[in-house]
């Protein structure tokens, strides 16, 4: 590649856990360098973080639009963005920068309803721009080697998907969680929606993403269990996806002792998948000889389309920055292929727009199911 | 304890895996001997059993009517019966017993409708008789443990329950595996359901002796997935307990990499208790600074209650014919204090005829929410 | 067969762990039939757990020299003895056992030197008998399946085995661990060895009976750890085996949070095997892709020669008395072949005298190598 | 800070896999930009990657000697050097760039004996340089808090280590495992050692750092086991430490299903810490009562001198690059702090030379031990 590509972060301000997350991921491989930032709604705080992290303070900027435009006007303007601020601003922010010309990356949920989306994604196809949707946990190597193996039958026709995530962090009726946790009790910033916006989304993705499974319809039942809560704590949905496989997708955040646990279970009719990703590192492999099979990033086992994304040797453990990482990897080689016009579509390897509209049309037909009485919604 | 109690057994003939766990699991304490038995069809394998395992040729009956008459009838008569038979030919046997005036153990499920299962309670009462259900499974020490740890408010008020009980060894289409499938698989044979009432029940009960939750409604599926079945083999059930508590219960007969794993997590508002049947010797408690504990059978923290049903130290296993052990441990201590005069009711701690009813309730109830497309049905 | 054999137990009396655990492991299959006993010094605690267990009063004898005796000349004497008493006492009740014409069975360490172990089986042999040396662990399954792949080069050489037992239970300098630890402290009762010897042993017999390897030399680091102790707590032993392999040993019995942790792991040119006795359900097999394979008992995979020993399906758990029970069934399988006269060396399937003795020698040449400042010591 | 510090790297060429670790450790968190190397003995190499890089071509250096002068004389010259060349030529190096004036970050093994360590160190001293070997798995959180959980007395006295590191890439007698396996099998590249320098001195520096317990006397059998081998490669070394704890530190690269397999059970009168660095995100901490509690990096638990490396929340995974990038953290913390006249001896949270010269004389008394039949070797 001929020069580092550069981007530019909305959000990601003092304290901010997501945007920093998203600068070191994009880092650890030096995939594309920070250049401009709009940090924080306060200037200063902007201009002070623009300072540690060494930008231009010109290209510090008070406001998004603003940045839009001016980074777009430069000739060593910003190749894409990164979104990283609260999500009912993603869908302003996101089209600012469409209507720009500048390549985006935002965090997931895409926007605060699927209608939203669609109209972002016919942006970014008019402006034949990339877009990308950060849900980090399919960047994980063996997330990709799961997809591989059910693509190339190793478990033969999924029949059931168990797929959860719960968290522990919200269990308590006396706080919300701190400055993370209060946004998403409070109506007013989160929407209709808390948990199964959050960490539901998650489910929906990873199942999607590893088994290739399309909902057909689905069955939802959203609770709002800790006291003193105004939003969905805890969510169950009875999945069917065409085809006749089912599953069941379960999110919850007052599951003591579970952390960040998005776990997979797949039941196919030649073989089993387990995946926890906070176990990212290994695969359990289980055939019709009942032996669960471990098999970890590493081992030659691991298909190349999934095992390139390695950094290191089995064993040198790879996390989430390094799941994070890999999607910004195949983003930047994609947008710098565009720039090349080199790009084809089959060389997407990251969540695009519309694993995000697919994040939010679950999400709203849960809703619909849920405030219906628990009933089948068809998506 | 005077004399030893002596027993007799209907079913469990040569090649019945559950006769001769019963057996077995009766063997390992003494709590009773073998006395009598019809257990089979065949008068000439009941005899050949009989001799093999040391009856008095007299005591081998061809009829269990004519059983049940003659051992009521003789002075050292059986002091309970064991019924292992299939499930349709439950009620029938255990009725002629209780009329008979004898105490009765009957493997689960207890009939093949509540109906029965009531007019069996009403008898048992009427003649003063004892009557367990054997769910094998809450026999662990370690499922009691919980039990107590629940009542005694350690995870404060439960919030939702997970519970599951996924099996692998009906996953092919090929067969329905063997002699145990084959009649699972049969409508004639096992009724309207398969999975659910072999498994599913068994959820049912796990949660509610353990947790002393009390279903209040519930939302069933129950699908047929592997080509050729005739009956439910995934089972998932939205769950509504008194008192506010939810849950999901699952079954499942085709996970291929599941052995017999009957799984609980209960998360409550002041932490999460963790417990596999399959590593059935320790618990996982997590309180809310999160850290995972894991407590074995055989140390200090196990409550009396709980703990004075463990055989040997920590780290020598127990396992699954002790769990079933245990209940008869109970079982014929109650059965003792009957005969003595000193019984009451408080020395229960095997589960009772009640527990039967309640799983065939629960099967009911899923049934019909399944017809009616899967709604809310109040138990 | 055509009779339920017979056996006598000396030891084993009210509050004695080993010999009630005997007991429950024999009646478990009913593979025999408790009939006479010397359960205690005391002829009064023989004579009440005598009656407690159903004995014929006549057959509760106040010495186990007059048992013997007595035994051999009833035509309906006992078949074989069970000796479960402390160490010190074992080879003198063997011997007047054997002197009696009677198959033993002797709770491990078989005596206090290798010379008495050696008369003991010449005396064996004269006297045409069976003897069996009750090292629990190898009776189960998963270790017979173990020992099975490795003859037939499942995982190629052997190359290195890593071996340990350590226990946490006598950690505290508190006490001795009550009743259970007391004579463990006391060289008195103990002779000169202490963890070795309890537990240090089960680690050589384990390597040996899965492996086949026989040791060549070893150089032996036996350490009191715990304040007030009087032998070692801890044992640290390198072993190199005939054929060129090498090991560790470790025992100990101030690892806190350790049960009964014996523990394989065996490393071949091709292969590796773990083994743990607390998950004795299960071995893990990983070969040249390095993919871990749990494969547990009840698999179709499981060699016919291990697998016929278990009772039930998989994940229906079987445990420590199980696998005591499997050493029974095979010691009485072969005690009747003895009577039937069809007896053949090949049937043996148990720890005979050979593996005693063996233990024996290990804890001899350990303490030689210890006393001469770990050296090593040929075998 | 009011700059961010350059580094140079020596090696780290293309296909080098340490080199690049390094330099994405150092990346992940910004805290130093890379400026100059000398990646290669070829110089097309070195300039090639350094125009990957984004270097100067000025700086890309044929020569280590070159640069070292060069970069000292520049106004604008490397703050410090990491030196990631094969083992043998590190002393040589490191001592280019400490008499120019440049601190230092070495992988280890720092030299190939001990007294060109303590060359090193004396010039480092001299020099008023600092020095760190990048002693990777010492930078988990978990491990400094295993580390802070030892000196606050949280388990009592350590009474026994336990420590391990088997790898099994190097299993196959059939090649040495590629490029990296070549240098290590050879001794003209690697000295008189292989797997007790590559990787048994891990285990020596964990113990040490984790346990504050130094070594007194050893014993140590160090093999050649897989056939064509020329040089160790499986390391079992008896330890004393002072104030009377022992251990067994275990290193194999034949181990198959090991993949970089650091692990330390630490048992002490009052508790035990379990760490396996394959797990880095979690403790085991078992205290009296024997529940074995799992305690994940994130949690409140951890000391906060621990705590304060962690980038993520818990259940977010952080892996080895992490680990690295924590020492950098703190080492580039102290050559700003060097620079700005504030730093103190108790900034230092790193590996230091001392760390490096203690593991040559570890591997120097292992080798005397061997070479003397395996006795034991005082430090």
């Amino acid at each position: 590649m001929s020069r580092t590509l550069t981007y530019g972060m909305v959000g990601g301000g003092p304290g901010a856990f997501i945007g920093e997350a998203h600068r070191k991921a994009i880092a650890l491989d030096g995939s594309a360098r920070l250049a401009a930032g709009c940090f924080s709604r306060s200037p200063e705080k902007t201009r002070a973080l623009g300072e540690e992290l060494g930008l231009d303070p010109e290209r510090c900027y008070a406001d998004y639009r603003e940045m839009a435009r001016a980074e777009a006007q430069r000739e060593d303007g910003i190749d894409f963005v990164v979104v990283v601020t609260p999500n009912v601003t993603h869908y302003e922010i996101c089209k600012a920068f469409l209507e720009a010309g500048i390549h985006v990356s935002c965090d997931k949920p895409l926007a605060t309803d699927s209608a939203q989306g669609e109209e972002l994604k016919q942006l970014a196809q008019e402006k034949g721009l990339l877009f990308m949707v950060t849900y980090t946990y399919t960047g994980h190597v063996t997330a990709k080697y799961i997809r591989d193996l059910i693509r190339a039958g190793e478990i033969g026709a999924v029949r059931t998907v168990m797929a959860e995530y719960p968290q522990g962090w919200l269990y308590s009726e006396d706080d919300c969680g701190g400055k993370q946790g209060a946004w998403r009790c409070d109506p007013a910033q989160s929407g209709r929606v808390n948990c199964l916006g959050d960490i539901g989304t998650h489910v929906e993705n990873a199942v999607a993403t590893m088994t290739g499974l399309k909902i057909k319809r689905l069955l939802a039942k959203m609770d709002v269990v800790v006291p003193g809560r105004k939003l969905d704590d805890n969510d169950q949905v009875l999945v069917e996806y065409e085809g006749g496989a089912t599953g069941i997708n379960w999110s919850c955040q007052f599951a003591i002792g579970c952390d960040n646990s998005l776990r997979l279970r797949i039941y196919g009719s030649k073989g089993t998948i387990l995946w926890d990703q906070e176990r990212c590192e290994e695969i359990t492999l289980i055939r019709e000889d009942g032996a669960a099979r471990t098999i970890k990033r590493g081992y030659k086992a691991v298909t190349p389309a999934a095992a390139k994304y390695g950094r290191l040797p089995a064993g040198h453990t790879e996390g989430w920055l390094e799941a994070m990482g890999n999607l910004y990897d195949s983003f930047t080689q994609c947008v710098a292929a565009k720039q090349a016009g080199t790009f084809t579509e089959d060389m997407i390897d990251y969540p695009t727009i519309d694993a995000g509209i697919q994040g939010l049309k679950y999400v709203e037909a849960c809703l619909e199911s849920n405030e219906k009485g628990n009933v089948w919604v068809t998506l």
